[in-house]
């Protein structure tokens, strides 16, 4: 089901490459466009298209527009973070140099825009164009955040939600409510679309905390333990802070703030001290409760219930790699 | 009578700082809006626009988003250049870091695109973006053309003049063109607007390059003879390459591809061999040339002519730096 989606989205994306000159600038776009993905974010725009309009070809440009921004913003992390990999490849500041991974990420944000002007709304356009704005810059100051949140050791709970909300959820949260919009759903569909999007990515983030820690390498795909062998402050570890006795606190702070020496031992010991307060259980409900807000505000739109099996099954779908 | 354009646009933009938050991301968008500048391109908007409207507040919205984009190239380019200082003071990613200045760079991108969406004109506003967007890919050609080039020695004139029409004239160009479509004006002469600013961005980077090596330091404001020392292929030296003798090209381009040791002697021998070729001359006639072909197409405007002699004035006066 999903699957049609993602082909329709494919087939578009092929068809309309960065051909501009200099070659210089447009490989590194092309690159990372190219290098796949889950195409989670415009597939949401196209079903979320489709629970208003049967024509979800229209919302394609739309759908695209929001895939370069995302990539966009994956090439400027990529630098911040210094990361070497993604999606198992070399970055694009990695593999070509940090001028070419800042120039073409410009020229990724300025198509997204082009993009944007090709849906198919007249009426709607520039709200449309508003609330790519404001989505756009919530996700630059959510990545702010998160760097200047390196550098404390008093983030609370709230600030990391807020956080994590502004990198994460605004974006799949405006796909969805630039969808409605351009199919002309009312203000209140809208509305519900955008907090559905949001709750769900939420519960994405916390199930990453969650997976990142607990899961199985073989589920995960990923190496487990990454995020405490980077110090990472994730809500696990902010969660546990506020818990924890005065002296498992000082431990966990000493832990999560020193350099990793031994990865497989200091793993174990942040684990031990995680289980001993039952945050794995205690994430998990977080979860729970922003994934049942979403599921609300899905059911709260005025659309017959058949129309949004599609959504809510890939939803699941996707919240359900933890049990 | 530009100093009205000047103090009218200046008004505004401080009515609108960037307030948003986290502080450690608009800190940097206040720092460099507020480095100052003469505020060319956003005084030509105005202008631009009151040839057709006497209403000319109603481009403050245009004049400041064309404005923060300008700003957010210099931001990514100071990066790019490895610059540590702009208008005297320092960049942003010396003051701050390179990542405060790739993030700061990026909301001030998406921040024009809000200042666009104010423009009152309702029918030409997707006329009005889908202009921004050619402009604003062609300035990351011209900078990434411009990069390109300082690892070639066969850059032809053709190719030198293509890239600084996309890294300057384009913007010039466009800050007129946007301003006469929301004025109102004809498809003609918005097509006369934008070649007046294309010829005129053309002749203020060749006068730049000629006062860069044959300017007076106090007429000029800075240190005579920059782009020699940084081995810089500007007109002149390019122009050079294709009149000198075999002799002469190769002392010429040993000179300009080895680091500089001794700045005044270097300066010194590179000035005679253009003397000898007369490329002072050459320089200024083709400015000349740019400068005639833009007051033909601001003559060539269907409005009385008494409206384009304070536009008219301020080119003549920024053209006449060199006589």
């Amino acid at each position: 089901m999903v699957e049609s989606y993602y082909q329709a989205f494919e087939a578009y994306r092929q068809q309309h490459p960065f051909e501009g000159q200099p070659g210089t600038l447009y490989d590194p776009v092309n690159y990372i466009m190219d290098l796949g993905g889950k195409r989670l974010r415009p597939i949401l725009a196209l079903m979320g298209y489709e629970l208003f309009n049967p024509n979800y070809e229209a919302a394609l440009p739309l759908a695209y527009a929001i895939e370069i921004f995302h990539n966009f913003s994956l090439v400027h992390d990529d630098i911040m973070d210094a990361a070497p990999l993604r999606r198992g490849k070399e970055t694009v500041h990695t593999k070509w140099n940090l001028n070419a991974a800042i120039l073409s990420g410009d020229v990724m944000l300025i198509y997204a825009y082009d993009y944007l002007l090709l849906i198919d709304a007249p009426d709607r356009m520039t709200e449309i164009l508003k609330v790519f704005n404001r989505l756009a810059r919530e996700v630059c100051e959510g990545q702010q955040l998160d760097m200047d949140f390196e550098m404390r050791s008093d983030v609370s709970i709230p600030e990391y939600l807020h956080m994590i909300e502004l990198k994460t959820s605004v974006l799949i949260a405006g796909a969805l409510e630039m969808a409605g919009l351009a199919a002309g759903a009312s203000p209140e569909d809208v509305r519900h679309l955008y907090e559905f999007g949001r709750n769900i990515g939420l519960a994405f983030q916390l199930q990453d905390d969650i997976l990142d820690t607990f899961g199985e390498a073989a589920d995960v795909g990923k190496q487990i333990g990454g995020d405490i062998v980077q110090n990472k402050k994730t809500y696990l570890i902010l969660k546990a802070q506020e818990l924890a006795t005065d002296e498992d606190r000082s431990t966990l702070s000493a832990l999560m703030s020193t350099p990793t020496v031994d990865a497989k031992s200091k793993i174990s010991a942040v684990k031990a001290l995680l289980d001993k307060m039952n945050i794995r259980q205690q994430a998990q409900e977080t979860k729970e409760q922003y994934q049942n807000d979403a599921f609300a505000h899905l059911s709260a739109l005025s659309i017959p219930a058949a129309n949004r099996v599609a959504l809510e099954s890939l939803a699941h779908a996707l919240l359900d790699r933890i049990s």
